[in-house]
């Protein structure tokens, strides 16, 4: 396919898009119509938005259209698993410059493609609009599958702290990335496209979850979330934490603590939950740390490490400096 | 509320923006999670996602920050309506400078909650990103209460087309905005803030609609995709549209024949439908034309009006000309 998305015009780029999709049985109605109807057999249905703007969430020199697409849909797909739900559909709201090569936006539909099949969902909808900047606008929808939704207001002193997935690895990819580099391949592909564990947050649902989140803005302030809304303190242990020797490497050479990027950095979309503490876990979860009780007033030590709180700055807010 | 959304913070921000809202019964968990929880009682949800671009579709100087969320909202939650369901959630995806002020983002969300009100509906989550231009990517939910879904595919020939709703009164308003004056202000009012029938969505479903779309980029192009889908050909009668007395003066000051407002003007959100021939209609449902067979191979002949194409172009090619 040759040419601009203004070339191709509005609706030629909608049936470029939709022309490149997959199913599957949840989709009763797919795109082309004034909505998609999706099946929500537990008749309750779980939803989450998040926006994704070139230059601030990704880069057209870091990531190709492709990756952008992966990681878009996997960090909201994260969000659904991440209360227990089986990830069912996405919505996309593209916003393209006119001159973009509509390969760009191909290629980008074919990795939010492929990351909802992995997850088991579908591409159902969307919008497309042209605009200065590139602008990925999602929403993915899912099903609870019978088990209550785990919010991150149900954790207890005395519960367990587990996370599965990858944790830091999206940070050392940035850092590595951010001084020009294209290598450790492992790291730098981790930036591009996580791989957030989905199966694992319905499971942890069966297996009694107490509180869940998805790690996107780090741990540290995730599971601040966490304990702010269960109004609890978390002690992590930093010895819980394997640093791969190629991460450590990395961080020799940058300067950084890799354990800074475990707890700080966000993006890789693991899944940390709280569960009871005789709970059994499957190997794939690793058990980081314990819920206190008695919050102190301050939100910044509801999220300790070895019992003191971390020295560095834990997250971002998008509004402040670049992230 | 003093200060711009920079000084707020993210965090601040959301807290502003979701202090805000209402609830409804069918919201199970509202905003503050990884996602949101809705109720889904049909088994089944309708979803649409839609984009709006400051400068492409509202402009500050036109439009408060209340009526672009009233009509943000409304855009959305009619596609909901058009599909003969009951609109139920609505997420937000917001853009918002750094600079601009925090009172109009808590604007835009009174707007959004405040439509949503009127169809129904609640805002049940969203993200908020800091970027250059306003944007405003909603996605609205709803339940089909065991109808059918009544897609644009479902018209046959000999159907009746009616319609209910406004036609033509928000690109009267554009008009009138367009040359730089303020009234008359029902149509200014019309184009800021559509009214779509919400009910009559699921009205026409219960009535046994066979095809339905609502009208947001002109009646003409709208129910070209109904032909197109359906793979039939639909004759308008020019004399079924009644032209208010001051819509046609509006049409002789700026030298426009009121009935291509009424044909090709988008953003009104009425609802047109086909039903079978012998079908009742409440009074709100104005019949302007039928359905016939034989589609010829030219898409532009799909939809006519007294027997002959309509001259003028019907709706608008997002990606061509400025809208």
């Amino acid at each position: 396919m040759k040419g601009t998305v203004g070339e191709l015009g509005e609706f030629g780029l909608i049936r470029e898009l939709t022309s490149r999709l997959t199913t599957t049985p949840a989709v009763r109605l797919g795109p082309g119509d004034d909505a998609a109807v999706i099946s929500a057999p537990d008749r309750r249905v779980v939803a989450s938005t998040d926006v994704l703007l070139e230059g601030r969430h990704f880069r057209r020199d870091w990531s190709t259209a492709y990756d952008v697409g992966r990681k878009s849909a996997a960090q909201n797909l994260a969000d659904i698993a991440a209360m227990g739900a089986v990830p069912t559909a996405l919505l996309l709201g593209l916003i393209v410059p006119a001159e973009l090569p509509a390969t760009w936006a191909t290629e980008l539909m074919d990795g939010l493609r492929d990351e909802c099949q992995v997850a088991g969902a579908a591409v159902v909808g969307g919008d497309v609009v042209r605009g200065e900047k590139i602008t990925v606008a999602i929403t993915a929808l899912g099903d609870l599958q019978g088990q209550e939704p785990v919010t991150r207001a149900g954790a207890r002193p005395g519960d367990i702290v587990a996370v599965t997935g990858w944790l830091g690895w999206s940070a050392a990819g940035h850092a590595v990335l951010a001084r020009g580099f294209r290598s450790p391949r492992a790291f730098v592909e981790a930036h591009r496209r996580p791989e957030p564990p989905y199966q694992a947050g319905p499971a942890a649902a069966v297996l009694g979850a107490t509180a869940m989140t998805d790690v996107s803005d780090g741990l540290l302030a995730d599971l601040g979330h966490v304990a702010a809304a269960s109004k609890v303190r978390i002690d992590l242990r930093s010895d819980a934490f394997d640093i791969p020797t190629q991460m450590a490497d990395i961080g020799r050479a940058v300067g950084v603590q890799p354990l800074q990027w475990v707890l700080t950095g966000g993006e890789d979309h693991a899944i940390v939950a709280t569960f009871p503490p005789r709970c059994q876990l499957p190997a794939r979860w690793r058990v980081v740390g314990e819920v206190l009780g008695c919050p102190s007033s301050s939100a910044a030590a509801h999220v300790m490490v070895d019992g003191k709180p971390w020295a560095s700055a834990g997250g971002w807010d998008h509004f402040g400096a670049e992230g």
